[in-house]
């Protein structure tokens, strides 16, 4: 009898969102082949299905997901740090939104016992985002004053707990009145874009607005200012006043996590378990999430993500895992 | 009888350059009186003759000039390091294009026995600027590839100097065909900017020009690139696209000198006197003088910076040192 194998992926095809059987994917050198009990969605997921945001190499090209946590079910060869049944989290390249998926050994965390499975699958891409824009590439230090745009969404909501961990005094901007309320409840002052704007000056700013947000907040920046560019919903194409940015002395900076080489991947991911999962453990971070759908329901939660106005992560149950180590 | 000081001094009236008498200044705590040898133009005191640049506090607000070679005359308390007769050279706030001036201890360096006096004043300026965005802000690398735009000017040809020094490979774009031939006698491929800007990726652009420049340059920018704006002469607002600077990982940054505080100017001093004195000393730097004029033909000289166009620095020449220490 022949062995069929098989598995549900949330796929892309002519520009939507569907579910599909796919082949198992098989867990090359140094892979971990993981069963996925959750996978949150990201915004470079919009542009992937708008064909914006083409995969890397090596990545499947139609199933999205670029974070997932789950239990390793088998080992590539080389792999030996995890063991079957261990519970892990870990950005991947793609392919994360499914029931099974390969992860690079070297960029996967154990879960701490404080995230439960939805949390965990939504952690990944918004503190490794945050903490690479905040630290890696803005040093915010203890005492300086942050600014986060749009901080009620799944990156927003991260960085502002970094922030207030690391000691900084942190400013949200939010659009929606309705959620101030949660974000407030991280420890950020929370209030209109506007009058954030109008708040500085700031040491760092998170932008993940773009557009006019950037251009409002740019005369924000203080002398020596950071500004880090993450998302850019609000508009790509923005006006710099260079006088500005010479007379403050300031840097702008863009990011994205996707297109890093796994040696990159890895280094970021052990400053994570070194700077942040104690403090996830801790209790003094969490995972915002918003909305749980099961991976049946894909469509519908890409149509609630492109929808905005969110709070937090959207997240994908792939697979009924249990609870608990 | 009446002691009677006075000195001759370039002095901003009416948005114009004359001769005046003025005051002789006095050195405070820790600073030096300094009988000017040179004094180098900068684009700064061309907007600061517009209104555009307000000097610091504590600098005289109507005598221009931000560097400055010439001999120690007398110290005020607790200066220590230098003794009447020593020849030095420094960044100041204001002040430079005068028969003296004072100049904070902590920021003055002794003159390189390989420059003479119109060097000498015109080599702080130009070589602290690219010094500080190419190694401080950019971090250029052993290997990696630098641009340097509108590079026949007084910080272009310091800065492919130092780009060549650090072992970089150096393109650097001029406009006027006349001028190119002395850029590439320092090592540079010298190509007009339109050429220049395709023949990238760049992992740093020292942008000197702004404007349409900067607009062409940016999508030259290697992944990790860094772009820094010294210059806007070309104009100050320019489109950004955060979409090209996320893909790329790259950070543009502006910076001035003169909004510094003397605590930081020193910081830069002493990292001009490790990293380039000693490459001065063996005539692997040098200044790049393009004319020279007394202190009476500072309105020419003025005119001659305005008009564009110039090889490397102009300097003034308020006294007649003798040569040599």
């Amino acid at each position: 009898m022949r062995y069929t194998v098989g598995m549900r992926a949330a796929t892309i095809a002519d520009g939507r969102i569907l579910i599909a059987d796919r082949p198992d994917p098989i867990p090359g050198p140094g892979q971990l082949l993981v069963r996925v009990g959750a996978a949150g969605l990201n915004g470079a997921d919009m542009m992937q299905l708008r064909g914006l945001y083409p995969p890397p190499p090596g990545v499947p090209a139609d199933i999205p997901g670029l974070e997932l946590a789950g239990e390793v079910v088998a080992l590539g060869s080389g792999a030996t740090r995890y063991r079957p049944g261990d519970r892990v989290m870990s950005l991947v390249g793609g392919g994360a939104q499914a029931e099974l998926a390969v992860v690079d050994e070297s960029a996967a965390m154990p879960v701490p016992a404080a995230l439960d499975w939805p949390a965990a699958g939504g952690f990944p891409e918004i503190f490794t985002t945050a903490h690479d824009a905040l630290v890696s590439q803005c040093g915010l230090q203890s005492g300086e004053r942050l600014l986060v745009t749009g901080a009620a969404g799944g990156v927003g909501t991260a960085a502002v707990q970094i922030g207030i961990a690391l000691g900084a005094g942190v400013v949200a901007s939010v659009r929606h009145p309705a959620l101030r309320p949660a974000v407030a409840e991280l420890g950020a002052q929370v209030m209109d874009p506007l009058e954030a704007a109008g708040r500085g000056p700031y040491d760092v700013i998170l932008e993940l607005v773009g557009g006019p947000s950037f251009e409002a907040n740019l005369p924000a920046l203080a002398q020596g200012g950071r500004l880090a560019v993450i998302g850019v919903g609000g508009g790509p194409r923005v006006e710099l006043d260079l006088l500005a940015l010479m007379g403050r002395r300031a840097r702008v900076m863009g990011s994205t996590l996707r297109s890093r080489s796994p040696e990159e991947k890895a280094l970021a991911t052990r400053r994570i378990e070194t700077d942040l999962l104690p403090l996830v453990e801790a209790g003094r971070l969490r995972v915002i999430v918003g909305e749980v759908f099961a991976l049946e329901g894909a469509p519908d939660a890409y149509a609630r993500f492109a929808s905005g106005g969110k709070l937090g992560k959207i997240v994908l149950i792939p697979c009924a895992l249990a609870t608990g180590a």
